[in-house]
């Protein structure tokens, strides 16, 4: 691990614990070892290559104040941070290379301001707690990964790209998803900086290593009472069809369109009957004004629904956009642990035939799984496929099976932001801009590898 | 014109007033001419074709019983009805061609409910008054068209395509843009019928060839607080690419993205200051919280804002998308008589390209005009360009050669519904359902050419 050396410095842990004497600490070694990790396991390769990862003290500041003088204490005594939201990630994100400390950001959790289509919340605040407290007033996030419950909205900006959501808003990445994001510097004297709209992008899927996210201020969208179905098909090409319909269908109001090959839905224990035994199927959550129209595509395409009830909300609820998306892999792995996963994005302008190309390649090895997303403004899918793990040198093959197809393909089995793009570099501002605000290297070190300290 | 001739058969509107008697009229000559005219004057062709056709009598039904009444002795007596709304159709779409009454529909005004999400209304209403109904309750109209004021929502279902909003929702066609219409059947025994989803397609933009549309159910937008803007550019290609990167962007709430050339700009007399004499533009509707992302596009596609202000509502006031869609034809036409307009709807997979193409092609003849638009789920371009006429030889040249290069032309020179679409043939369904509805061929008689009553 060449890029892990580079960051193996010698820090001064005790200088620094005194240096920000009465932020609450965690230092007890099981709960530090937790605090390290993330959901990396999903993959072979980086459980490999990061489970003995972990840093040396967990820090837990209250408000912004506190944010400050662990930036400047860690800047003083060259101690590396990786911030920490709820450690939903599944690249490692979350977890430190370079030792150093953990900075949980839960404590942030205060939602500053609502209005009208945008609210302003500490960085800490449970997705889950937003949605919450945003739907009396008739708002909701735009979009959320499959681990609403328990992300915050800092690592979702900071380590996600999208979710339950981008068929309607695209990805996090298109201009207007993030309106502004505040951060701290990794500096002796830390500023404070607000980043607005394009400037926002310097900290949006940069694992924490462009400034320490405090607050973000993210648009809203108008609330709608949501529908989870379950639209059983005959094949796997009838879901991904009758899916794409559904995506197309600018007149439906739509938030999830997950089209899922049998045996995948196989794999769902506390969702059995809504899933009929060997059929591969869509799982689409449908806005109620809308649904009549959903099922008249349903009833074109020949799908059956098999189920169909309000989103559950709080807690002991199962909604079903916890069959999707990441958690479709969670629940694989619950099933066989042999079992891992691919993020495939396909081209737009040739999406059906593209993706029978790949599920029909692999034979049982692959276990389609997509999900309808707008890239670009465009209807295409991201492919989340189940592999059926046997070497490193097989999945990697995989992997460049799918972009010999012109299938592009964001590595989940890397831990370096670089590795894990589909164009294998780093974003260009987003390495400018760590010059300006971390310049000693010291945020989530690694994990931008082509970073190098100007002094080093 | 022979389709005309086929309906010219005789009628006996003496006993059909004594069947409908109690049910106001309107006998005033010069009344009953302006009831028979639409915008189809926007049309040199049209002009010539239809200026001397009209009805005998305008009918004004109060309530649903009375429309029943008028088709049930219209049917009896064999008497032409020509459905009309507020009468701001362009194709002659309310033009009696074969006499009898033309059903003036706006005494059917009610708001029948309000659901989260759709609104049930009666044909007449007004579209401005549905959105002043709405606005309390927080929604609005999903789409209208730039006569929005004048327009009802029946007129806007049965003779329209798509306007303001479109680059959201698509057209009136996409599936759950219309939920459900309610019709009367001409008939002696007229039937009342529902019909909802798919089916409601039956009477889209069938120019009320297939019954008698008493009700709506359509679904509703959450309102947001819209601002009007114009965007000067340097080129009309750079207003082009500057509205479809808006377009693209589906993190920005938007309502509608017009580029338009130079000198198109300059015809909007009460609009001086907001239009740089001399410069293409973009005009936009863009949601409030949308605003500093669309001025970050803005911004790195070099356009200006010369205008940003809030959507005015109420009388007196002047929105800005009544310099759009076919009004931008209405503004040219007060300052030159002799300009007319196309409707073409470019090809979404090389949008750009395909513009300039015909941008380039005419020289002055033809002054750009575009409407962004999602179109079966893609985002595309209808163009509604001006034309400086000269012959019907030339005008017609000028839309065969966008078909040449494989833009789609809705040709608003022709009034039957099968010469106006992009296919030249009618709805089968369409055609199908008449025959259920109209058997005798009394509703606006000789708009759907391909239509022969099955006895004759």
């Amino acid at each position: 691990m060449p890029v892990t050396a580079a960051f193996d410095r010698p820090y001064d842990l005790a200088s620094f614990s005194g240096a920000i004497a009465g932020i609450p600490v965690i230092a007890e070694p099981l709960q530090v070892r937790l605090k390290s990790r993330d959901f990396f396991w999903y993959s072979p390769l980086l459980k490999d290559a990061l489970g003995d990862k972990q840093a040396e003290l967990v820090v837990c500041p209250r408000d912004e104040a506190d944010v400050v003088r662990v930036a400047a204490a860690a800047a003083r005594f060259r101690v590396p941070i990786t911030p920490r939201g709820g450690g939903t990630g599944n690249y490692g994100q979350a977890v430190p290379l370079a030792g150093g400390i953990v900075l949980d950001m839960t404590g942030l959790d205060a939602i500053e301001r609502v209005e009208p289509g945008v609210i302003r919340v500490q960085a800490g605040a449970i997705m889950e707690n937003i949605d919450t407290a945003l739907r009396p007033a008739g708002w909701e996030q735009r979009m959320h990964p499959s681990t609403k419950r328990t992300a915050t909205i800092g690592g979702f900006v900071a380590g996600g790209s999208g979710g339950i959501g981008s068929i309607t808003y695209g990805g996090l990445r298109e201009l207007g998803n993030v309106l502004a994001a505040r951060i701290v510097t990794a500096e002796p004297e830390p500023r404070v900086l607000e980043l607005r709209d394009a400037d926002a992008l310097a900290i949006n899927h940069a694992y924490g290593t462009t400034g320490i996210i405090t607050a973000l201020e993210m648009p809203l969208a108008p609330l709608w009472p949501w529908l989870d179905l379950v639209v059983a098909t005959d094949s796997f090409a009838q879901a991904v069809h009758l899916g794409y319909r559904a995506a197309l269908a600018d007149g439906i109001v739509k938030k999830l369109l997950t089209p899922l090959a049998w045996p995948v839905p196989g794999y769902f224990r506390h969702f059995k009957s809504e899933f009929p035994a060997g059929r591969s199927c869509l799982i689409a959550m449908i806005a109620e004004p809308s649904l009549a129209s959903f099922k008249a595509v349903v009833a074109a395409e020949g799908g059956e629904i098999t189920y169909c009830a309000p989103t559950p909300e709080g807690s002991g609820a199962r909604p079903l956009y916890e069959c999707t998306w990441n958690h479709t892999t969670l629940h694989a792995l619950k099933v066989d642990r042999r079992i891992t996963y691919l993020q495939a994005l396909y081209p737009a302008d040739r999406l059906e035939a593209s993706v029978s190309e790949i599920a029909t390649q692999f034979g049982e090895e692959l276990e389609p799984h997509l999900e309808f997303i707008r890239f670009g403004g465009r209807v295409t899918a991201s492919g989340l496929h189940l592999i059926h793990y046997s070497t490193p040198e097989r999945l990697n093959e995989i992997l460049a099976l799918h972009e010999a197809r012109g299938v592009s393909i964001a590595n989940p089995h890397v831990f370096t932001l670089e590795d894990g793009t589909r164009h294998k570099r780093a974003d260009a501002d987003q390495l400018g801009f760590k010059h300006r605000v971390d310049p000693l290297g010291l945020l989530n070190p690694g994990k931008m590898r082509s970073f190098v300290p100007a002094g080093r």
